[in-house]
């Protein structure tokens, strides 16, 4: 009954995903795992399956998947609404959350002893994490990235796909342009909506994230959403879109001036593209995360911006994308010793906010080739409109 | 620098909805209130502030709202990277989540012994609630509804929101239908993103949650997403979609069929469409929830699908909503003793699903007036297309 499109993830490679985790599980020693997803952060889950919850307050936003390493096969746990078409698209057993408990007991009490790796530890809702919790005897639940450092790297089919993604925000961002040139009034929120529009008529399935556009200012605001407040001659203006597409998502950053601007706008625009171009020139495979981060880093000090970006104060430079807008490995950051391997792909960053001044976020979304990086972005990074 | 438009919530009204919260908290004797919400279910949040969280798998997707009944102002724990949007949009004092423990520390010190309201309790993330339980000394942290029967009750100005979201849905419907009228083959996909075209063309600041269409046998399925199986004559097609507008939603479902179909699909359309009647004829203030549902559930088994509806089983015939699609009160299931009242918003529904056959949800939402119900949304409820 389940149509795939050309564009779909092949049912063989769901199964080389797990066979891979299998591997990743027994190398850190781990009796199996337990990896949880929800509505909007499906990474964990969609990775194995086209399942994803669906948007609400009850258990239908969220999932579970387990793989037990003496398994077969492994286990999805969704809400009993969802059982139906949970199990039309994945292609290892479903389970509804009244199962769980059950299933989980009689695993460790085969298992005896041992540690269950926990993927998503930082947004797992506490009412799951209690009731895995309750159902594991003496196994310990332990943190893990095992799943994240895997899903770093992305086949051609992912990167088909965040490809598209990618276009379809630099889309976004010339709708953006154009809207502008009308000379008209023109409301932050009124750039996302058109930013968004934009995205979803060149096929996008919706939008990565709510999109932010952030002008005067607000420019120099790290994470805000859009306001009725009017664009003005002499602004930057900070932007933040992401499409998704097909399950994959894009995650973009770019700042502009709107009209005459004073020197002191113009020269964070080209702080920031600059810190990005030198983390373009400098990714390649074989360099570790933290190597990479320091480039985009020491690149922002030198600029002069230090205490104006929390990019030059060590607090990361980029990280994994793909399922998720932000996925957790590759982290671009100081301490990260990951060495930087092909196709992975993740993003680059500065953001520079100077308070009553305004501010921007630069952002690339790139892939890893075998000797270089390829941005899958092609939107130039300084922008005087 | 905040700019309010029209149809803003005004500050007074943010205000008198805190001031209802600490008559509420000192009628259900609790020493205050900790109010989770996130990027996606802010209502815990938004109800009080235009601050609303931002896509992430870190604390930027998180907020806490905090009121202490013996402080003038409540508090606001956000992201650090938010603290400055936040502080813009907020009336009363904005921290960041690092700032947390010392002030709910500072607050169980003071208090000594009681009881502190916990409103999310579904949804909060372990991470935070541990976090929250580690830094009350000796208070108890109890899940409370204090909040979410408070705002049960919209004002004009909500009312105004929501009905302006109900009518971007009705549009979203009246899209699919034009669309469908070309007679070309369209798939579940395509008329999902036509309906979220449509809406944010008309001015949607996004859609309330991911739309849903579901055709032939996948309309037998409660909740799915949709897929590229193209809609064939004789389908029966489920459809659960509905519009955000200036942070408040609609809630929407209707079922079609589409082109010349067995009698079986049209006696579902009816019996869903006759079930969902009951309800508006029956809502209105100073009856309870449970007899409400009562009507419609009644209804449905008289309809003859009773094994084929979970409203027909007792799950429920409808849901608060407002600024989250789904709002925990006034939820119109079996066993719910609250009054209904003058002004609470819901949404009344009939799902019935068969197997191979096919099924749907029709679902209003609606308020109550001084003596009966006013449906919010217009589209009709029983279609042959």
């Amino acid at each position: 009954m389940h149509v795939l499109s050309d564009e779909s993830i092949p049912p063989s490679e769901y199964q080389e995903r797990i066979q891979t985790l299998r591997y990743g599980l027994q190398a850190a020693n781990l009796a199996g795992m337990v990896s949880f997803g929800d509505c909007w952060r499906g990474a964990n889950i969609c990775y194995f399956t086209e399942f994803r919850p669906l948007d609400g307050v009850s258990d239908i936003a969220n999932a579970i998947f387990f793989l037990d390493l003496d398994e077969e096969q492994p286990s999805l746990f969704v809400s009993r609404q969802c059982v139906d078409y949970a199990t039309e698209v994945t292609s290892f057993p479903v389970y509804s959350f009244d199962e769980m408990k059950a299933r989980l007991e009689a695993f460790a009490a085969r298992v005896q002893t041992g540690t269950l790796g926990l993927e998503g530890a930082s947004y797992i809702t506490e009412d799951l994490s209690r009731r895995v919790r309750a159902s594991i005897g003496n196994l310990t639940l332990k943190d893990t990235q095992v799943l994240a450092e895997i899903k770093a790297v992305k086949s051609e089919n992912e990167v088909a796909l965040i490809r598209k993604a990618s276009a379809l925000t630099d889309i976004a961002m010339a709708s953006i342009r154009d809207a502008l040139a009308d000379g008209k009034q023109h409301t932050e929120r009124e750039l996302a909506l058109i930013a968004d529009r934009a995205m979803l008529a060149g096929g996008a399935e919706r939008t990565g994230y709510d999109s932010m556009v952030q002008a005067g200012p607000r420019s120099a605001f790290n994470l805000a959403r859009p306001t009725d407040r009017v664009l003005q001659p002499g602004d930057l203006v900070m932007t933040d879109i992401g499409a998704r597409y097909r399950g994959y998502v894009a995650d973009g950053g770019r700042g502009f001036t709107y009209g005459n601007v004073s020197p002191d706008k113009v020269a964070i625009v080209k702080a920031a593209a600059a810190a990005v171009e030198a983390g373009l020139a400098a990714a390649r495979p074989g360099i570790t995360a933290s190597s990479l981060n320091a480039t985009i880093q020491q690149a922002l000090v030198n600029s002069g911006y230090e205490q104006f970006s929390t990019e030059a104060r060590g607090h990361g430079t980029g990280h994994g994308t793909g399922m998720d807008p932000e996925e957790a490995q590759p982290w671009i950051g100081p301490g990260n010793e990951t060495t930087l391997r092909e196709n992975m792909v993740f993003t680059l960053k500065a953001t520079i906010t100077v308070p009553g001044v305004g501010g921007l976020r630069t952002e690339r979304i790139v892939r890893l080739t075998a000797t270089a990086c390829e941005p899958l972005d092609e939107f130039p990074m300084e922008l005087y409109w």
